[in-house]
């Protein structure tokens, strides 16, 4: 299995709640931020008290979502906060993961435009730049639409398919759709979803060059030990929660 | 046909003429903060009292519109408000097409970069991703210009031409030259515009990766109704005003 | 010869020497600001009422040009004004071209990134857009330094050089270092500027796609007489200026 | 070995130590808003006084360095500065660089991603433009790696090793990881590292497009002496000096 990690705070299950609705606004400006979120896409974050429940924005725009967006979804993908605001339709991608996969306290799913021809030719993202190596247990492509889904994820018996395509990886790439990109802690998920972001767009261009050398799996597995290290990912959030406090200033 | 969308507001034929102002400022606006205009390009919307009549912008670069730079303008290109104000050489385009088909209530005429090399390879722009669904009934490629004309459309007999060749689809390649993308509602043609723009950028790059798979004409035509909902049009609609008032102080 | 325009104030010959001034640091700003000029690169205009001189900034980045950086040059490189500012090294080039082409009253010499393969690769830029259609009329290409110059433009004998192989076109490719871009007006100048490096960059993806087809000779000369009229030369130069001074606000 | 140079200030070996200081703040925060670091990656520059002892900051995102950050660092990299905060585990590379280079005052590594398809094809950059001169002399390909060290340099072993590939070359591309450039002056060092990253994104387009004539050996050569004088350095760093301030108001 992939190597993941449990840290304190952002770095792995957050302590307190209010500690994880604060995670989750600010998974969601990075990644709209940094471009890798735009109007659609969403992250969820698994509640720190109750494993059974995940918090998500309702449905909104990443760079939008400030704290009482906030709804608790169970792993059926139920509604548990009484509101009126409406969920993601997608949100089955998110429960039926936290439900198969207790190693994962964060979820992304997005549609970062270098990643998607890699999805549709088939062609799985490889370690090629040791901020790559995370993936350097591979990823699996979903091609296991119902076509009456216009290609989203909206029943449980699909959100169960893709949870096992994903396996036990960290990525999974869905045919002309997008990806999933999971996390041990909050910091992890951001990382890898933005680093899955620009491994693709190398990846691209080396193609293009000729045969690049990937890393070896013993090479990406060691590196991916340092870049989940505690010491990376706060080093990462840091900057990244820097850049976004200073595009938006109600965050300050 | 298309799958298109009669919604209320923004989201379809807008209530008031107010509000259609309003819908012809933001549109440009967007597009122009989006980078899918620049100094060139242009929208309208259809007048939601008059359906003989559309609203659109004095030559005038789209950032910089505001409500009191739009004219009445109708079907046949005249401008109906009494003003110095000069229109857009190619308002034709709009007039032509919101003559030839009842169903469209806005329509876009821009050169996003990404969709040149497409109009004049001859290559249509294809659903590769979910987003790019709304193009699943095909486009045509427009390549007869009247030679005098500089590439640019301008008479009434060329404005019919290009309507005649944009059929009943969503969207026109024109070769050299750029697109034209409409829509049922000022949202929908504004998020046509933005997807054509990054669909052709996905694609260029899958093609050079080698064959893609595309989206079947179901699953494109079942994702279109998903993309095309109220609820879709309405979180794109608030994420890009979001960001075209953060950009421009004017707007809030 | 390559289709220009004499018109009033920045589109043609400033009236007076303020509005010259005014234009040379327009120009720089704008070029600065989107990006087709970095450190690097430099513009001039023609002095209104002493056709054997030029403006031109001092040794300084585009982005940075004041009124009181601007020098008078003449026609074979000499510094009129009474200064200890340094003049750009190269601006030989723009002397001999002023030397040598009465119709030029504004000259660009940059490095846009996307113009750079075609230089070194030998392949023109050619009019494959209704926006790229000032190049009609084709253009060379200047490979014939001077070794001990380190591929810039010092001495008069190159400058000549240089306005030699330029000829009677709108721009030229210089191989292994950038282009020189001519105009009748400041405004055309900065257009065709501009223009050359959006064009660039579509032609790199269409001839990766296959064999685009250009716009033919007479539809890309009918196209630059609308390009270079009055009307779209001042709304492409408002909107460039509008930009501009959103993001320098000591231009406002 | 490649022709550097030792001037006054930043464009050479700092007078004093709190000018030093300042170089170290400008290069991290230019480079980062220029978008040549993200997250990760640093500078370091030789302190003024002390030969065997060079400064960098603790580890953080380059965007966020201030003076209070910077630690004294030997050249075995053993932190001098009594201090808590965490020196980068890649200082070593640094480290063995100053050890084996009297001649180099600045340090840089880094991983911009148009240069890592170079690093894992086993491409060199060329000089391919004139601002691409300074890599005349060749570059080498590190590929060494201690496959326990997750590609990253954190052994003194490794770093005489890296230190003994570069060589007496301006660069050294790492495979699947990124670069190294050094500078005899602060400012040589950053323009070095932001003309690499922006060589590379061209000559990959220009390999895309056939087979593209580089500068020759002399060529380049001359161009360095000129592109690496105080004049161009100077404006270059002014230039880069002023956007950075403009987009971090704590700098002004």
């Amino acid at each position: 299995m992939a190597v993941m990690f449990s840290l304190e705070g952002y770095k792995g299950v957050p302590k307190t709640v209010e500690e994880a609705f604060e995670q989750v606004v600010l998974a969601n400006r990075i990644l709209g931020n940094e471009g890798v979120l735009d109007a659609f896409g969403h992250v969820s974050v698994r509640h720190p008290k109750k494993p059974g429940i995940f918090l998500q924005s309702c449905s909104l725009g990443p760079e939008l979502v400030t704290k009482k967006d906030i709804l608790e979804i169970d792993v059926d993908g139920n509604v548990v906060t009484k509101t009126d605001m409406k969920p993601y339709g997608e949100r089955i991608i998110h429960a039926a993961i936290f439900k198969a996969r207790p190693d994962v306290n964060a979820v992304f799913h997005g549609h970062p435009h270098s990643v998607i021809p890699f999805t549709c030719t088939g062609t799985p993202i490889r370690p090629i730049v040791h901020f790559g190596c995370m993936f350097y247990d591979g990823m699996n492509i979903y091609d296991d639409y119902d076509v009456s889904s216009g290609m989203l994820i909206a029943s449980p018996e699909e959100g169960e398919r893709v949870a096992r395509v994903l396996g036990d990886k960290r990525v999974l790439l869905m045919r002309g759709h997008g990806c999933v990109v999971v996390g041990a802690s909050t910091a992890s998920m951001v990382m890898a979803a933005i680093y899955l972001r620009d491994s693709a767009a190398i990846q691209y261009q080396a193609m293009q060059m000729g045969q690049p050398k990937y890393l070896s799996y013993e090479e990406a597995r060691q590196a991916a030990k340092i870049m989940g290290s505690a010491l990376a990912l706060e080093r990462a959030w840091t900057y990244w929660v820097g850049r976004a406090k200073k595009a938006m200033p109600d965050l300050r």
